[in-house]
């Protein structure tokens, strides 16, 4: 069995290592309420997660990829951060060890090793899931509940109950059966994931994961923005995939055109809003649904590289742990 | 002719219609320091631009597409903004109407017409270049200079001269046969846009015009965030242009690197930095390398979308206007 398959498999467990992180940091670290997240990749778009999560529990969170930090940062809105998060799941990637040194404020490392990264750092959240694949996929899951919970502490508010959450992570992986088969059906030439909100970094990540594993055209979209010159793009060979949360009507209306363009449309949600393909989510915290959606996208990426003939274990041109 | 090449070839004329459009607006208007900016796709990165050059001239700018400010906006760092900038060239967008009634602050319409956008904002700022054609070309960067040039007369700095910008976009055009030929000689199947900064919403605004005109695989991502996964997707059927205001050595890496996945590069910079195709622009202020680059862009995807036998002037499943 490919070790990206068994990795993606070991979400509720990741959850509990996530859960044992977060209770040995939470006694020395309480988050302040200005935050800048920094990371590469999959940990960019965990660190938009995180911005996300700050700004919608009430404090000020804003996410930058490491580059542009370190190179290009008088562009960008950054407000008197407090504390820069920098993720690095190797914890030595080039670019976020620069990135922590372009403002004098604390540091926290969030990472699944002792690395130069956690070293460097005031504070180390080091979530114990370490990867045999080149993608990250349950670890990106665990960091991301890990520091929501720490997240949650600090601002006051009731952790949530890890045993539940990972039960919650168990029945979502029972949908592997029938992603298998919806890629079996039906060869997609493309695919687009769109999210609103907290599910936009979620489909970035759902993008990017399939672009690693089965080096495929794959897209990634705020959910109405896609009627705004991107879905051209979509006819009778495109899959769309859509992550929502709290489904009206244009969601509806949004499926209905796609339809029209000829592509097939897959809803991630609590409703099946018409579409095709259907899997159903439980209605969770609206902050817990990258960790019930995220197995399901990386799921995806996974049976769809298989179906290509990739070695999703060994993606083209790629390393584990990029440097400069 | 097309149209849409038509409109391209405006682009100098065009920006000598911005100026116009900043000199009547300037006496009554003077730009705060902490501005928020919405618009939806070609308009979405026009309103990264602007948000961009406020930061860099020491304001405070962010942007948001229309539909996350409308519908998601508690995930994202939206700072007691002074003023909304709403963008739209119809002006009749859905989304950015609904987008202007989300905060009650001041509002400045920037928009090609008297449109419903111009009469329910406090100012307009109307840029006198309406386009037959479907997609955003010339009005693009009129946009971006009347704007710019509002910004640095509110910040206290002198105008640019717009005779001289509005020349250097004439230069810039001079370069339609050589971008013709790169198309002819060399048949990609994907094509990658790479920017940091300012040129990054650039990039973003390449990758659409791609998808619009052509209905091609095209991508775009800060310049150095692409060896974290994404550069997957680049070998020997790939172009990838690297828009590159202040190169360094990375650069040349980077063009290395993606020559040794096979991949052909463009850079379109003041050094040729050892890519395949060149395109050198005039050494100019930072904020104005998205005037000399965009219609560089914008005629490489027309170009393409003709050597593809597609008709650029109605891109398939778009309408001008995008309503619900």
């Amino acid at each position: 069995m490919h070790a990206t398959l068994k990795e993606i498999r070991k979400t509720p467990e990741g959850i509990l290592k996530a859960q044992e992180a977060f209770e040995r940091i939470k006694e020395e670290v309480t988050l302040p309420r200005n935050i800048l997240y920094t990371g590469c990749g999959s940990s960019h778009f965990l660190s938009q997660l995180l911005a996300m999560a700050t700004n919608a529990l009430g404090g000020k969170g804003i996410a930058l990829p490491c580059s542009e930090l370190v190179y290009s940062r008088n562009y960008y809105a950054i407000n008197s951060p407090e504390l820069i998060v920098a993720i690095s799941r190797s914890g030595e990637t080039t670019e976020v060890l620069k990135a922590m040194d372009v403002l004098n404020i604390k540091k926290l490392g969030l990472t699944a090793y002792e690395s130069t990264l956690s070293k460097k750092a005031d504070y180390a959240l080091i979530v114990d899931t370490p990867e045999d694949s080149v993608v990250m996929t349950h670890s990106f899951t665990a960091f991301y509940f890990s520091y929501l919970q720490l997240l949650r502490e600090s601002y006051g508010l009731q952790a949530f109950n890890a045993e539940e959450v990972s039960r919650l992570t168990r029945d979502v992986l029972k949908n592997e059966g029938y992603i298998r088969e919806l890629v079996d059906e039906f060869e997609f030439s493309n695919v687009i994931f769109l999210g609103s909100g907290i599910l936009y970094p979620v489909a970035l990540e759902a993008m990017l994961k399939m672009k690693e594993m089965a080096i495929f055209w794959s897209e990634a979209y705020p959910m109405f923005e896609v009627r705004h010159g991107f879905k051209s793009i979509a006819d009778d060979n495109s899959l769309v995939v859509m992550l929502v949360s709290d489904p009206f009507e244009w969601h509806e209306k949004l499926v209905q055109e796609f339809q029209g363009q000829g592509a097939k449309v897959m809803v991630i949600s609590e409703k099946e809003l018409g579409s095709e393909y259907y899997l159903q989510v439980a209605k969770v915290d609206e902050l817990l649904m990258p960790v019930v959606t995220l197995p399901i996208i990386q799921l995806l990426a996974y049976y769809k590289a298989v179906k290509r003939g990739m070695n999703p274990d060994s993606p083209r041109f790629l390393e584990k742990v990029v440097r400069w």
